[in-house]
């Protein structure tokens, strides 16, 4: 953990992946962030895939270096420390309805300058996830073989969700500039962050929503190609599939000499009267031509050798790897500085922990911490954040409105 | 754009799509955002698709609200120019390789205090874009039709550029936590940025990583549905497919009611002694039965009548679009205060602009603005953040170093 926000403290209360994903990256760049759950764990708590003991390997990476207190949510009473607690500390990041007991209006009577940051489903209020708004913004029907049926082609979702990462990202970047703005003059904010919109404005902004209202209808289906560019996935002689893309000059150059093609491509030259060299519309527009030649030539090599010619021109690829595969691959997990010694988990579970994406050559990076239990710092935080006495805290714990860690 | 930004000025000096996206981001938000390109235009001024007159509807979209300034970057004074504009403006967006005239220790020695977030490939240096770090993670080879035999299926590359978007948002959440360092301590920071870590680095947090080493092998294949719990893609009897998810309590019950399927759950659970409302997990491992069970359901009513039962019962489902039909989706758009009037764009075609994702409802939102002409803005900016007098604007614009509009 880098020291950047280590005068921050954060409240956050949080389901699923969104929104516990925007306290993360604040707690690896430093910042104290107390996740705040019901007693029994929030809705996430046993989200799969659990461990035999029944922890949850999602919510025990998604949590990373938080704090936790754990309250009755159900209660009047620990619904009223949780918006004493939000006030005290002034952000608070959340997933709760804006109808919930902790709306910004509540947490805002007690302190004027509160900043909030609520992520929303859709955003006027209806329910959304990951998998809904994608199906709504039309890219898993843009996916799957080129070769589908248009017409029946099944929709393909992708496997990641890649809209709640977003929207986490986006989210801590948005409470920043919130707090950004009330160190500058005063006044707190109200963010609403709906995951509809992150998915609908991402296709706008990619230039995908002006690109179909222009050509007055969905664009063809790709494949594996990249759009608008030269780049696709080839298969080698003895069968290792691996991505490429050329986007620049160089990049073109360098794959052009690393495949042996250089004939094949001054005969499309010559055959269409473009110099592919020029840029991604004549690569883009003879994609079919070339990808044929590249596979070709991808068939008359193994991956090896193909992938020594590749690096040697410095070309852009990599090759398609299992799950399982990238996380046992030295330079992707055990050689990169990303990745820390395993924490204390509460799974008990030891593997390679994250630290922030974010690395700053002059800083020390620090080694990842581990999730919470569940309840872990409840009488810190009540004593730290609220001034509670350990008695007043130990009445709480027996009146069943505060539970201490689910360690064992 | 909200004005939660407006004190703060950066320069931009990138091409394709996460480094656009995180000055992007920040213009939204009232930032003034000076994007800085070779007098061309840079790798990305022409990425698909262009307008008939050959404006890219990509970067018109990726650098929306922002300001222009076109130099001869390739000449030594054009560079110096441009160190010493991010020097003097303290904060400085960029992809260009950190062994470039544009390295953090070049602004640096000019401004000890420099703050510079710096997008990169991988970690080492080495190249790589959206579709080869997808490539290496995991993600393609886990998509597709859940029937498709393991050992010959291909991989599915995701058409979002996912990991542009999550590492364009990341990065301006990590430069304002910069910023934020440096209005505390007056120190500046580097900050690199790989685009492969946030891959990475994502799959582990999302648990994946931990997920396949506890597991000691890969996930099975899934099709269209959801890890870890309740959700797929269904088609009605008229042929309408939707995605449907029930996370919680709350929305499977309502699911089951819309489908009517409560006797066939009721069945399932005697057979299997289990009851499906008390979590993922019996959900998730009885899938196969409970897909069968809602798809029978589904093939019995047309698509009107199951969004209506659904609604009824505020469950989280969607129909599956295209791209066309979501941009002219009167409730994902026209009717969404995310998008407000078109604006004067370079291409001079009108259609809908997105503000912020953030919507802060105590303040103006004000309209969208357009990405300016390549140049557009080259004067003011010598001017006003360099001190240039008109006479050496002219001299370096007669010189070839400073170019202006390209609008005609």
């Amino acid at each position: 953990m880098y020291n950047l926000l280590n005068d921050l403290s954060i409240v956050e209360v949080s389901s699923f992946v969104a929104s516990p994903t925007a306290g993360l990256y604040c707690a690896q760049l430093g910042a104290e962030v107390i996740r705040v759950d019901h007693k029994a764990g929030g809705l996430d708590y046993n989200r799969y895939m659990l461990t035999g003991e029944g922890r949850s390997l999602s919510w025990e990476n998604l949590n990373r270096a938080k704090k936790s207190l754990a309250l009755d949510l159900q209660s009047g009473e620990g619904r009223e420390l949780l918006v004493a607690l939000a006030a005290s500390v002034g952000q608070c990041i959340t997933n709760l309805p804006e109808k919930s007991f902790l709306s910004h209006a509540a947490m805002q009577a007690r302190r004027a300058d509160m900043v909030s940051l609520r992520v929303m489903g859709w955003h006027d209020g209806r329910q959304a996830m990951d998998f809904t708004v994608n199906a709504a913004v039309g890219y898993p029907l843009m996916g799957g073989p080129e070769d589908w049926d248009p017409v029946t082609a099944p929709p393909v979702n992708q496997v990641l969700p890649a809209w709640d990462f977003i929207t986490g990202a986006y989210g801590a970047f948005a409470m920043l500039a919130a707090l950004r703005h009330r160190d500058r003059t005063g006044e707190g904010s109200e963010v609403r962050l709906p995951l509809g919109d992150v998915a609908i404005g991402t296709m706008a902004n990619a230039g995908l929503m002006a690109e179909v209202l222009y050509r007055g209808g969905d664009r063809e289906r790709l494949g594996n190609a990249i759009w608008g560019a030269f780049g696709r996935d080839f298969r080698s002689r003895d069968g290792v599939r691996f991505m490429v893309a050329a986007l620049t000059p160089k990049q073109w150059g360098g794959l052009v000499k690393a495949f042996g093609v250089e004939a094949g491509i001054a005969a499309l030259e010559v055959e269409y009267g473009v110099r592919f060299a020029d840029g991604d519309t004549p690569r883009f527009t003879h994609r079919s031509d070339l990808f044929a030649l590249f596979q070709h030539a991808a068939e008359h090599a193994d991956y090896a050798e193909l992938e020594s010619r590749m690096t040697a021109q410095g070309c852009t690829f990599e090759r398609y790897r299992t799950a399982f595969e990238a996380a046992n691959d030295r330079a992707l997990v055990a050689d990169n500085p990303l990745f820390g010694p395993a924490p204390a988990n509460p799974s008990g579970f030891d593997y390679p922990a994250t630290r922030s994406f974010a690395n700053l050559p002059e800083r020390e990076a620090g080694d990842p911490a581990p999730a919470p239990f569940l309840g872990q710092h409840s009488e810190e935080v009540l004593a730290e954040k609220l001034g509670l006495s350990s008695g007043a805290i130990g009445k709480l714990v027996d009146a069943g409105t505060v539970a201490l860690s689910d360690k064992e």
